[in-house]
């Protein structure tokens, strides 16, 4: 056996049988392997930003690791700005990096460059296997260290070498070791929120990370019911419970003066799994931090941290257990509206429609910013927000998480500038028949960044500056561009086309692109 | 005057006048700055590939760096690909980034990441500005990096909060410093290989870098009239002069045994800007440098020498001067071919119809390895090739070449596989109206990985390497997939069609996509 099958079978005797590739020459061996060996799904992308979104919104829903196949340095830099927004998402990812051989590397050819020094940035761990007799150890270490809590990016580096040569024999096998638990929340930090929450003083239960999914906010509610505190949610967070019937939790706004005046009302702030609130930029004279000054914070749970344990311990001492937490209140069928596009009966309409356990990834950017209201007595879904901020997660997290729960459907809601990223999705979309409806917001423009431009405080834009945040000249052909790469399509100029279009997307078993002009 | 006008006036006072953006938030008072400062040229990208490959372009053709425009780490991380190329293509260039303001970075907002650090390894100078004082020192700074034969990658990350700092009175002024010069090649050098060449036993002159432009090749054919050398280019070079009339070089193969039976009739290597050849990559009991062992070679400028200067003093020593050298006959009108579609017949109608002057980028990968015999008397043109191996290069090269120089036509060649890679350049084509033919040989197949597959000892591929190679399932309709984005297309089947097709390409004056079914 050589070491790309060695490879490939630990990867699978880990529970990682799922591998997001872009391969070259350097993989060709792992390619190989996937022949000899049963089990590894592998979906391909045709350009690695799908590949490592693919991954992050794998490990979202399903929660365990699946393996990206990068080939060499640059293969992974194209990578790398969907692994930040993983890493900032806490996802676990086992990363597999194609090497030269280990006698070519100092020839400098061509594709020759640092890998370990491009992936240090965007992960927690890096190691090169440094011979064929160290796959299985390696590999195993990768995983390990993937599926520390919360989440992290591993990045294993394979020479070409160490894939085609024939396993020695002799080399150290090791045995599948325990994933490693998330650490227990600290009693004394716990008896300290009680003790804020019990005060009687305006108080918030900010929840991030798996606090968000509907076990831990099933709990907050609880809290919210015993101390009358509010309960928020980051801004940005890898997936939250949501819909009719659920524990709602605000989410923190993205606009600077919105999040400061959503906070504002609050002495206290108890963080579980959630960081204390910054701006996602810096605005001139504006302060970053977005509680007001004074307010007192107490973490429970940091990230590494059992979240649903701290809010356990909590709802324990708080005598909360057995109460029963506010909810949404259930629905009856919602007729979509009809009229012309706004962003505020687009938000109507998602809700409308939205399937029952739907997925919802959402890369709306501007356009979306208003749906929580309206969506959040819609059918109980999860929602998924970018987490790092960087644009393109969309589409490659919406694969990723289609592949993870393959029986829910999903739906991306994306901007136009967003969406063209990392556009290539649509391709593996298609190819993979997921069942993804893409909701893309056609207004030509980065419109976020109009409203950026007025907020850091340079006026309003002159031609010059319009123009490079116009993506109107000239105008992108949505449903085109999808049949192009095999995703059927159709266009919605007003809420009741759009309504229909929606239902015919979540109808087909495939996928299916709606653009929304507006 | 804020620092983002400093710095946008300083690039101008540096003749640096063409900007490639992706902007975002922190960028906007860079962005601001274009409406209160006439003369950059501001090139819009969907994508930071699009910004990086096409800053690339520009430097191959227009011999001075572009600036890039990217937002934070990760808009830097989508570039770095393209960035890679471009070093190992030694073009200048000269990325901003915008970072958060300074107080910013330490709240660690989603956006945050270690700049620096992902610049690194694609760059040869690296700089954050520190305060709204010293943005012009380091503007000028970077320039002058970026300039630094043979051309180096700079980059300048920008602080928000010193784009929109008014510039304190006092702030250091600096002058506009001379480009710096290529060092000269050493003379002992150039008579140690004027030695080798006079020796009478076989010998190849290997050029790379700008002794591949047409004033070095006339040299290095004068030198071959007096010596009975061959002339040769690296396999990747980011140009070469060709065509009738001109001193024609063989390029090294990039199959190994190819290049190994190229390389093997001669004793003697002499380097002019071009290093000793290595394979693209390892192979199982092949070894990495071409040359036969016991070849001599000589080096007689390296990369950062001037290689024209070297082979001038190359003919003086060879008394070379006055002679003629062999040059690629002029011919008549040639008649294009017709008939079945054949990789062969490809190349002989891309002959035939090529517009004087164009300027050929070529990312065809395998379908275009065989172009080189019958091209090479084709109209006067430069070839662009890919030099480090990071596919996605070709389109964006092809904007940058098309802004360098407008008078001229470009054709770039690209495998359907790599096309996809920074697909996003097809609109920013439209949007400018660049004159670029773009010719997709639609194999629906990473074909060159089929053929690297046996290459490296994997044997065929089974039903899933199979899949994993092969990207008919769905086809891409690149028609459509153009004119989604703006870009006219026609399909070719045939030769005829094919010549029709690339000759309509070639009268539009703005873009136009062919794709040609293999």
């Amino acid at each position: 056996m050589n070491g790309a099958e060695r490879l490939v079978r630990t990867l699978l005797d880990e529970s990682v049988d799922v591998c997001f590739t872009n391969p070259g020459t350097s993989e060709m061996h792992f390619v190989a392997a996937l022949d000899r060996v049963d089990g590894m799904r592998c979906v391909l992308g045709l350009f690695e930003g799908v590949v490592t979104g693919a991954a992050d919104g794998y490990w979202r829903m399903a929660r365990r690791p699946a393996s990206t196949l990068l080939h060499l340095g640059p293969g992974l830099a194209n990578g790398l700005a969907n692994l930040h927004n993983a890493r900032k998402a806490r996802s676990g990812i086992v990363n597999v990096v194609g090497e030269h051989a280990r006698a070519h590397v100092a020839l400098d050819a061509p594709l020759t460059s640092d890998i370990e020094a491009i992936a240090r940035p965007m992960s927690h761990w890096v190691q090169t296997i440094g011979s064929p007799a160290g796959v299985e150890v390696a590999a195993r270490a990768a995983v390990q260290a993937a599926t520390e809590p919360p989440g992290r990016i591993a990045t294993l580096v394979l020479p070409a070498d160490c894939a085609w040569t024939e396993e020695p024999a002799g080399a150290p096998r090791v045995a599948r070791a325990p994933r490693p638990a998330a650490a227990a929340p600290d009693a004394e930090a716990i008896e300290a929120a009680a003790a804020v929450l019990r005060s009687g003083e305006p108080t918030v239960l900010l929840l991030g990370g798996e606090a968000c999914h509907e076990a831990g906010l099933e709990i907050a509610g609880r809290i919210a019911a015993a101390s009358g505190c509010a309960l928020m949610t980051e801004f940005a967070v890898a997936r939250v419970a949501r819909g009719a019937g659920r524990v709602a939790a605000q989410r923190v706004p993205y606009v600077v003066d919105a999040a400061v005046a959503a906070l504002a009302p609050y002495r206290n702030i108890v963080l579980v799994g959630a960081r204390e609130p910054v701006s996602f930029f810096a605005y001139p004279g504006k302060r970053g931090r977005q509680a007001a000054p004074g307010t007192r914070v107490v973490e429970v749970a940091d990230a590494t941290q059992d979240p649903t344990a701290a809010l356990a311990g909590l709802a324990e001492a708080l005598e909360a257990r057995r109460l029963a937490p506010a909810r949404v209140a259930e629905r009856g069928a919602v007729e979509a509206p009809d009229g012309p596009m706004s962003l505020e009966g687009i938000g109507r309409v998602v809700a409308a429609v939205l399937p029952e356990q739907a997925v919802v990834v959402d890369e709306s950017v501007s356009s979306g910013r208003g749906f929580g209201g309206p969506t959040a007595g819609a059918a109980p879904h999860d929602w998924l927000t970018g987490t790092g901020g960087s644009i393109g997660f969309g589409l490659p997290t919406a694969i990723g998480a289609a592949i993870a729960v393959p029986g829910r459907k999903v739906l991306a809601l994306e901007g136009d500038g967003s969406a063209m990223y990392t556009v290539q999705s649509l391709w593996t979309m298609a190819r993979e028949g997921l069942d993804v409806t893409v909701l893309v917001f056609a207004n030509r423009s980065y419109r976020i960044l109009l409203g950026e431009y007025a907020g850091v405080g340079a006026g309003s834009p002159g031609p010059r500056a319009t123009d490079m945040l116009s993506i109107d000249r000239p105008t992108i052909d949505w449903v085109g561009l999808a049949r192009s790469m095999g995703v059927e399509a159709g266009r919605a100029s007003d809420l009741g086309e759009l309504a229909r279009e929606l239902r015919r997307g979540f109808a087909s078993p495939g996928p299916y692109l709606v653009e929304a002009v507006l």
